[in-house]
């Protein structure tokens, strides 16, 4: 993708980063760079609308110069003397977010996180690892599983992101039922003020205010993590996968609901709505799976009827039109997945079973689920391949109580069906509530055309779910994207993050313009 | 007790409180008293040491005034003019808090929150109540049994605390392995800024920083809290009880921690070691319960001989003698409750069973484990009529991830057995660790001999804890008691602390010298 984009079109570095050069390549060991790749490299993470620019040859605001420090004390120093120079500094793990949270919007300095890239040798009696805040998930999980232990957590971006950015941007797990979301995870975290200053939070604290919690999804606006105690578990002995079909999203929900209401603790609950259900199909395939063609479409093609697919896929500029279709096909499928000691999933598998029976769910058996489970980070690779098509794509998440979640769900796809065929699974329950993950597919022959219709849509899709009483996000975090919903949400809240920014970052060095600070 | 203290021993209440009175008196529809009475009766918690120095006639610092505002209106009014008048404001609830947390070291206005009483339907789909920081958690707990629900939360104060001093110190209740500790059950909170203005949290926020765990703790050094939305489950179906001995703490441990391990989530998990065994047998008795004689000593009695406890009870003043005694009847006694749905409970149980036969655990089947749940909340009666008899007593509580729980233990007893007769129980079970709760029981003939042994045996316990990887705290919070080691403790976070505290009371009057603040 970057070749369509003119390296020399790029803006040049600001003579004040260039005037530091030296003093801030000396605070990180003489890792500095000041170069077009590098800087071009640097100045998009995955955010939708810098890839519909970049389709267009526009470069997002690039960073002056990016850092690679190795330390603790070479953060440290680096801050310092970027607060001595004005300069701001925008923390980076592996570039995989989609609110734009790493965009420099005032130029400055990338900092970069890998070199943080130990893995502490598991405490057993205390089932915890100290990890650095660059290494990949996929990384870590590997090491993990080899020693047999798991940490739980698998975004969707594992291959792509780092520690350090799910603490920065809190985020969650395909598992998230079981395990909790990154937030849950963290005993403590160490990092660097926008002060200068280095911390470390108390193990588990119980008392007084909890100063880890403050800091986790803060993405670079107050701090720079470096690493973290996180807690491990096992590796499950058995994994039990199943799938449902319900006679319509509604039914789904309440099957859930009571799932978690009798107790049972799913590792994976998924539901999908008719159209999620039909395209996760679809894109699974796309994807190149290694799964057998009478599997394949396993999931997906038995609930939407092929023509519905090919009319939906053929009229991505009339979404009006196709939206509407849903109704037509109004079975929602659920994928379940429990893990852990063989004998207590299975009852737990069982239990799940004849509670969904009673909601009139058809129990599809393993297959279904099993196919999803092998293509679960599919997803992830697909987005910029139909980017690059030409097609206008999008993911929305929030996440809403229980009593809240349909409303939520039809609000949404009223407020955005205007603009984009609407997709929707429920990605992540729990005993309160879940998350919703709407993706919007456009069409986007016109360039202008594509970026209004984005923020319409944007807009008018996050305005939606905040009047029927959703949280502002659930897991993608805020970015430059949701900065003056979040802002709004929290009320007479943002006095008090703004003047944790003046303290923690009295210079407003650290990333500036995400969270709306 | 009161009747000790010579009311006209009383301090005058300070000039400028008498000067403001009308100006204060309003914000709060007059509802304001300096009269003596009240003034002495807000002057101290439950705070053994104020006992021991109202027991000598002493009085700890009293408030200048009592304040009972009934709106958020109100409290945001007295806290603009309190601010006006640079006089400090002292958040109170029912005054059951065991380290100075309401001690008014500079006079000031004693807030009475016990006005904010409303509780609100329960939300039966989003399984929420609104509830008013002055409500008493008994009175809540009945009410919501009354309707079908319960918070799950059963603090030993639950007759004598408060909604709203749960949330300002991190309460944990008995059932906490199952429902969690009060941060854990809320979904937003509501209250006044020392700044004097309104805040409500957002509910259940999965973004950015989490600002009520940031409040949650404060101890009334940040803000005053006036209501919060919390989580609220259905009556339990059914509740099995059991109790085991263990040829030691040690064993007893590692059952737990194992239980924990196997995913199991008892609703009470209490280990006793052998002279809280013995004692808490005792003191049941002592504190009046109906259980027939036949069943009264069924905790304790047949784990440590009588002579012991006789022996025990006469050498107070010689802790250094007695306390090795421990050594002699090593078993350890734990009691296990789990609630909820029948069949799931029963499994579990007979699951718990069959793991802590394998760690030599005699099952002493449920008798012992009801006798301790008929009797759960007696020993809060016990402590003043004890310090009434003369003799010292005092409970320190701390928590430690599984790895350091038995060092801390046998620290804390070394450090600690000089001073006073040392028994503890291990009162709250996590799947990472568990809480510590000793007693400290010496004798206390002369007044000043026993405030100087309170503060070296104070010192030297925590000391010891915090040196063998201990948490400060895990639910009777930081009051004036521990608030230079829980300073200690933040490392660098202090800096965070003390600028939100600067923020969020620029006048420094919310509660002056709790946390270290």
């Amino acid at each position: 993708m970057i070749a369509t984009v003119d390296v020399h079109a790029l803006p040049p570095a600001r003579r004040e980063v260039l005037a530091a050069e030296r003093d801030l390549s000396a605070a990180v060991s003489g890792r500095f760079s000041t170069r077009s790749l590098d800087r071009l490299s640097y100045a998009r993470d995955l955010w939708p609308l810098a890839l519909v620019w970049i389709r267009e040859g526009r470069i997002p605001p690039p960073p002056d110069a990016i850092v690679w420090p190795g330390a603790d004390d070479e953060v440290a120093a680096l801050i310092m003397r970027a607060r001595e120079h004005r300069l701001p500094v925008i923390p980076f793990g592996a570039g995989s977010g989609v609110c734009g949270g790493t965009v420099a919007v005032r130029g400055g300095l990338a900092l970069d996180l890998k070199r943080f890239d130990r893995i502490g040798p598991v405490d057993p009696r205390a089932r915890t690892v100290e990890v650095g805040a660059g290494v990949l998930g996929e990384t870590l999980e590997r090491r993990l599983e080899a020693r047999g232990w798991t940490l739980g957590h698998f975004p969707s971006s594992i291959a792509t992101s780092t520690v350090g950015g799910w603490l920065a941007a809190r985020s969650a797990g395909q598992c998230s039922s079981r395990y909790g979301k990154i937030e849950d995870m963290v005993l403590s975290v160490r990092g660097v003020f926008g002060t200068g200053e280095r911390f470390t939070t108390p193990e588990r604290p119980f008392a007084g205010p909890d100063l880890a919690q403050l800091l986790l999804g803060s993405e670079g606006t107050l701090c720079a993590f470096t690493s973290a105690v996180l807690r491990v578990h096992p590796r499950p002995e058995a994994r039990f996968l199943r799938a449902f079909d319900f006679p319509s999203v509604e039914v789904g929900l309440e099957a859930i609901r009571r799932l978690f209401r009798e107790g049972l603790r799913p590792a994976v609950v998924r539901l999908y709505d008719p159209f999620d259900t039909a395209f996760v199909g679809r894109s699974n395939d796309a994807a190149g799976s290694p799964t057998p063609p009478s599997r394949r479409d396993a999931l997906g093609a038995s609930v939407v009827p092929a023509f519905l697919r090919t009319l939906a896929a053929q009229t991505l500029g009339r979404p009006r039109l196709v939206n509407p279709l849903a109704h037509l096909a109004r079975r929602a499928r659920l994928v379940l997945m429990f893990e852990g000691e063989a004998k207590a999933c299975e009852a737990d598998d069982a239990a799940a079973a004849a509670s969904c029976r009673l909601f009139r769910g058809t129990d599809l058996g393993e297959s279904p689920a099993r196919h999803w489970y092998q293509n679960r980070y599919a997803v992830n690779f697909k987005l910029p391949r139909l980017m690059e098509a030409g097609t206008f794509v999008d993911t929305f998440e929030c996440s809403a109580p229980w009593d809240r979640v349909l409303d939520v769900y039809e609000r949404v796809r009223a407020a955005a069906s205007a603009h984009a065929l609407v997709l929707c699974h429920f990605s992540h329950a729990y005993a309160d509530g879940c998350s919703l993950y709407f993706s919007f597919v456009g069409a986007a022959s016109d360039a202008q055309a594509t970026e209004a219709r984005y923020q319409r849509l944007w807009r008018n899709a996050l305005g939606a779910a905040l009047s029927a009483g959703a949280n502002v996000s659930h897991h993608h975090g805020i970015g430059l994207l949701k900065a003056r919903e979040y802002q709004d949400s929290l009320g007479e809240g943002r006095h008090v993050l703004a003047a944790l920014k003046r303290h923690l970052d009295p210079d407003g060095i650290m990333n500036p313009g995400k969270l709306g600070l």
